[in-house]
């Protein structure tokens, strides 16, 4: 099993930047949560002023869920082999967003079903194609989640070797919104039934069924440890996602992480290293699923956007990105007082 | 007296972006806030889609407030000419947050009581040196608020004239929350003594003089028309930024308003116009100022971001300016539906 030794943040840089942003050209406090964020970068980096991150890397893990045939979407397993296609021409609404801020996409199958056009910029580390039916038994294997988070772990550290000083989640699978909720009621202990939503839209009867789907799942993984719990109601790709939001941390970099799937993993990541990874987290955007308001509560994240998406990709974490450049920013780039009136 | 010639928005390429996003490849509605606004700037700029800005320049209009004297802030008026030094120097928060977004940053002094040193980034169109304690009378004459509201114009069309794209608003004035307060209280019609806050920072004992001041100011300006107002209990930026933000809406760019100050520009700007400014605006931030909120009510603006800034320079707004650029790249760079499964 992939282990992660994960640094606590480094109090001295923490108390550096906070005597900075004290000191800065500013009345105290007027930069609002840019400033608190300044200040988990420094932790993070163990440096003050923290480094702005410049090369951000966007990891879209791409897996299927059998409990589509239980009828909690109205779209096709074909639709995530479609986006997977879209992703690696760049055409897709996260690589908009990631040109916009500067960030590289990386696309990783780790479980579609459907075969996935070999293309430079997905990488094939498909564990299995889909997921079973988890409204029928386990979704996969412990094996099977366990080499989806060492996928996960190990694109984190790849695209740190190769550089990257912020990592921010994205994910793509049709259907994935029902185990993420089921995951979140489960580890929250939240009621499932409130925490199943719409995902990318659905009507009342298949919220019905979804709903009905979640809670039983919840109800048959009572007590599960991490690991089993992914593999009994999770996903491929939120395993990877759980490994590489604890790989990123273990990195020391900042995860920026998105909506509802991303944290589904993030939880699994916290769950897996009694916490450790927390520190390391960026909340990018409120997604209107109702699980993620309860993931985020769980990991003490308020999220920096709350713009009304529900997409996924992780478009949400990437137009946070410049805000955290910008916290960096502020404490590299900023005037003392003292400076300006001395 | 400057006027200003505000076309509607474009009826045609508000509908064709209405129509794409419905067609691009995600679920109706699933970016959220970035699709109303990309539709927006499709109404602007009277194409779909609509160009992605890339020039975007924040003016930062800098005066000084008689109103000082009376009390209602700690911090002395130096501390306006030397934060116009910092801008200069490219050291101040908005600098650096400028910087992260790529947008220019334009110093204009149309008001600082001191003298500013000669600088290449500063633009020196002083009006007069402060305005007089309006808690004691008229802060300035009426053709003084022309003449700043005539500054402020000519800086925004200028700008576009340079090639300018997205028009940011800044602001620098110690003292600017007090007749910020009066004007947004007496264009609303809000309690002023609800909407005068602490501004970067004020104790009881200066809060209360403030309300007092803030209170008598609206009493005395009731009934009057915008120009008077401005003259009466405004300020020299506050006009300034009342004319750039109605020359951007007449010069068809987006303008991108910052916290409470700008609010109140953009109050007397609606006001001048009869409306017609509103479909240009784009709320930056929420900024903690009571005021601020009475006025992005008024306006009927929701801004994107609400991370706790008080600082005014326009940094809430610039922090925006990622998103307003996301917003159209989405209506430009993504496929539809049809182009993906086709």
């Amino acid at each position: 099993m992939t282990t992660f030794a994960i640094p606590p943040l480094d109090d001295e840089a923490i108390a550096a930047a906070l005597a900075r942003h004290g000191r800065l050209a500013k009345p105290a406090g007027s930069l609002g949560r840019l400033e608190a964020l300044g200040v988990q970068l420094a932790g993070i980096s163990a440096s003050c002023p923290p480094p702005v991150p410049t090369s951000v890397t966007v990891a879209v893990f791409a897996a299927d869920h059998g409990v589509v045939a239980s009828g909690v979407t109205p779209w096709p397993q074909e639709v995530t082999t479609a986006m997977v296609g879209a992703f690696a021409a760049g055409s897709a609404a996260v690589n908009a967003l990631a040109r916009q801020v500067g960030a590289d996409v990386l696309v990783v199958d780790v479980g579609v079903a459907n075969d996935v056009p070999a293309h430079p910029a997905v990488l094939d580390r498909k564990v299995r194609r889909g997921t079973d039916d988890l409204a029928l038994g386990a979704a996969m294997s412990i094996d099977d989640a366990q080499a989806a988070v060492a996928v996960g772990a190990d694109v984190a550290r790849d695209a740190v070797a190769r550089g990257a000083d912020c990592l921010v989640t994205g994910d793509m699978g049709i259907g994935n919104t029902t185990p993420s909720a089921a995951l979140i009621a489960a580890v929250t202990g939240r009621s499932p039934d409130e925490l199943t939503g719409r995902g990318t839209g659905i009507d009342d009867d298949m919220l019905r069924r979804k709903r009905k789907v979640v809670v039983e799942a919840v109800r048959r993984s009572e007590g599960m440890a991490p690991l089993e719990l992914l593999a009994e109601i999770g996903g491929l790709e939120i395993a990877a996602i759980a490994g590489f939001v604890a790989a990123g941390a273990a990195q020391r970099v900042p995860v920026v992480v998105d909506g509802v799937i991303a944290l589904a993993g993030a939880l699994v990541a916290d769950a897996l290293t009694n916490g450790a990874v927390r520190p390391y987290l960026v909340g990018g955007h409120r997604s209107v699923e109702p699980a993620a308001t309860a993931a985020l509560e769980h990991l003490g994240l308020e999220p920096l956007l709350d713009l009304g998406l529900r997409l996924g990709e992780g478009t949400g974490a990437v137009l946070a990105v410049p805000l955290v450049q910008a916290a960096a920013r502020v404490l590299n780039e900023m005037a003392t007082l003292d400076e300006l009136l001395g």
